[in-house]
C-alpha cells in the first residue's frame, strides 16, 4: 500500500484549478444539511427496507417504482413524487446513474464505540475519505460479515450519493462508528479483546500468519500515506500481504477485500 | 457477483441524456487514433520504464520533471515539452490527476494466446470493460504476479489514460491478450495444462477448495451479468467466494483481488 503520494503540496495548485472549474460548472441542486439524496434501485431498495433509515421523499419514474415493487397508490410513510427522468438528472447531477430513483433521506447517525456489541469483526480506516473507495470497502466488509466501520470524526467519509451507489446497499447493514480519537479507539478495542491489526506493505509478518483469538480489527490507512504513526504504534500488530510481483500496492478497497476475506476465514476456523 | 443489472434497455434513456450531455460539454483535446495520453506520476514513469513502449511526446511542468528525475537537457528519445499546468488539464481533461505530466504513447500492441509462454497464472475477463476497476485489476493482476490478461477483442478494454491511471503502472508488467473467441481460447488454455476456473456466486465449491494443478486461469464477468452463458459452460470448473453477509457480491476489481490472492497462495503452496 505503499507508492509516492499523489496528494502531495505540489498538486494544490491542480486542485485549485479543477476546484475553480468545479465551481463554475452546473452542480447537482443543493440538499439540506442533513438530507443525503441516494440513488441507484438496489440502494434504494435497501435504504427502504432499513427500518433505521429514515425516508424524507421518494422521487421515482413510474418505470422505476415498478421495478422497486412500490404500489404508487398504497400509502406509504414519506411522500412520493412520480416525475421524469430529466428532474433526477438535476437533483443528483447526470453522471450519477440513478436508474429513475431518488430517496431523500436523514443521513445516518454514526454510533459510539459502545454500539459494537459482541461485534467479532470490524473494520478502522484511518484517513480513507474517497467514497468510491470507502463504498466499495462497505460492501466488501458487509459481504465478509464485518459488524461495524470505525472511523475519526474529524476525518470521516461523508456519507453521500456516490458513497452509497459504491455501497450497493451496505450503508443499511453496518454500524457507522465515529469516534473523535482513533488511537484511543484502538486501544479500547483492544482491552475488549480484539486483535488489532493494522495493514502495511512494511509489516513483519504476512496477515494470514499474523491473524490470532476471535475478535479482530483491521485498520487501513489513505493509499499512498498509508498508516499514520500514531495508528502504527497503537495496532497490536503490523501486517503486510504478500505481494511477489512487480507492483508493490493494491488499490485501498482491494486490499480491505482481500484483509476481510483472509480475516473471516480465520474466524471461521478455515485459514 | 450476482445483483440486479445496471444497464439494462430501461436504462437507455438516461444513458442517451448524458451522453447528449458530454457531447456538448467542453472536451479534452483528441489524440490520434492509437495514441495514447499517460498521466500521473507513478504512471507515466513506468511507461519511460518499459522498453517496450514506444514514447511519442512527453509534456511535463518543470516541477514533474524534477520529481520524474528527468534531466531537461539531456538527450531523449522522444520530444519533450515543458508547459503550464493548464495545458495539461486541456489535453487530459480537468477531472484528470495529472500531477504535472502527460506521456503521448503509442498504445501496446495485443498479444496472441501464444505469448503466454510458461505462465502459470492468467486472468481471462468476460466483458469486463469499466476502465477504473479493469485498472484496479491490472493492479491486483501484477502485484500477485499473474503474467497475462486475456480478453475478447471484441469486448476488450481500451487502453486509456484512466485506465493506466488507476492501473498504477501495472499496465507496463502485465502481457495483454485479445483473443477472437472467448471459449476458444478457454479451451486452449486448459489443453495447455491451466485448471480455468470461473467465478460465479453460485458456484458449487468455494474457490479456495476448487484451486488444483500448477497453472491457474481465473475468469471474471462483469458486475450484474456475471459469466456469459458460453463461458460458464466452458471454464473446468465455477467458484464461488464465500460471503456470509447481508451482501452476496462485491466489486468486480475487489473480488478479482481476493480471487488472484487465493490463486498465489495455492501456486506457491500455503493454502
Amino acid at each position: 500500500m505503499t507508492k509516492p503520494p499523489s496528494h502531495t503540496p505540489k498538486d494544490s495548485h491542480f486542485a485549485r484549478l479543477r476546484r475553480a472549474h468545479r465551481d463554475t460548472s452546473p452542480a447537482p441542486e443543493k440538499a439540506d444539511d442533513d438530507t443525503v439524496r441516494l440513488y441507484g434501485l438496489h440502494t434504494v431498495r435497501a435504504a427502504l427496507d432499513n427500518p433505521k433509515r429514515r425516508i424524507r421523499r421518494l422521487l421515482a419514474t413510474r418505470n422505476a417504482l415498478q421495478r422497486l415493487e412500490i404500489d404508487e397508490g398504497a400509502k406509504a410513510a414519506y411522500p412520493l413524487d412520480i416525475v421524469e427522468p430529466r428532474a433526477l438528472d438535476r437533483l443528483v447531477g447526470e453522471d450519477a446513474v440513478h436508474q429513475g430513483v431518488v430517496a431523500e433521506v436523514e443521513a445516518l447517525t454514526p454510533l459510539r464505540l459502545e454500539a459494537l456489541g459482541d461485534a467479532r469483526l470490524v473494520l478502522v480506516l484511518d484517513q480513507v475519505t474517497d467514497p468510491h473507495n470507502v463504498g466499495a470497502i462497505l460492501r466488501s466488509a458487509v459481504a465478509f460479515g464485518a459488524q461495524a466501520l470505525v472511523t475519526a470524526s474529524r476525518h470521516s467519509p461523508s456519507e453521500s450519493g456516490v458513497l452509497a451507489k459504491a455501497a450497493s446497499g451496505a450503508l443499511e447493514h453496518i454500524a457507522l462508528i465515529e469516534v473523535r480519537n482513533l488511537a484511543e479507539a484502538l486501544e479500547t478495542l483492544a482491552a475488549q479483546g480484539f486483535q488489532t491489526v493494522g495493514l502495511d506493505s512494511e509489516g513483519p509478518a504476512v496477515l494470514e500468519k499474523t491473524l490470532a483469538g476471535d475478535r479482530l480489527a483491521l485498520v487501513l490507512g489513505a493509499e499512498g500515506k498509508g498508516l499514520r504513526q500514531k495508528t502504527r504504534e497503537t495496532v497490536n500488530t503490523l501486517a503486510r500481504l504478500d505481494m511477489p510481483g512487480a507492483i508493490k500496492s493494491l488499490n485501498v478497497s482491494n486490499a480491505a477485500a482481500i484483509a476481510l476475506y483472509a480475516a473471516r476465514r480465520h474466524l471461521d476456523g478455515g485459514a
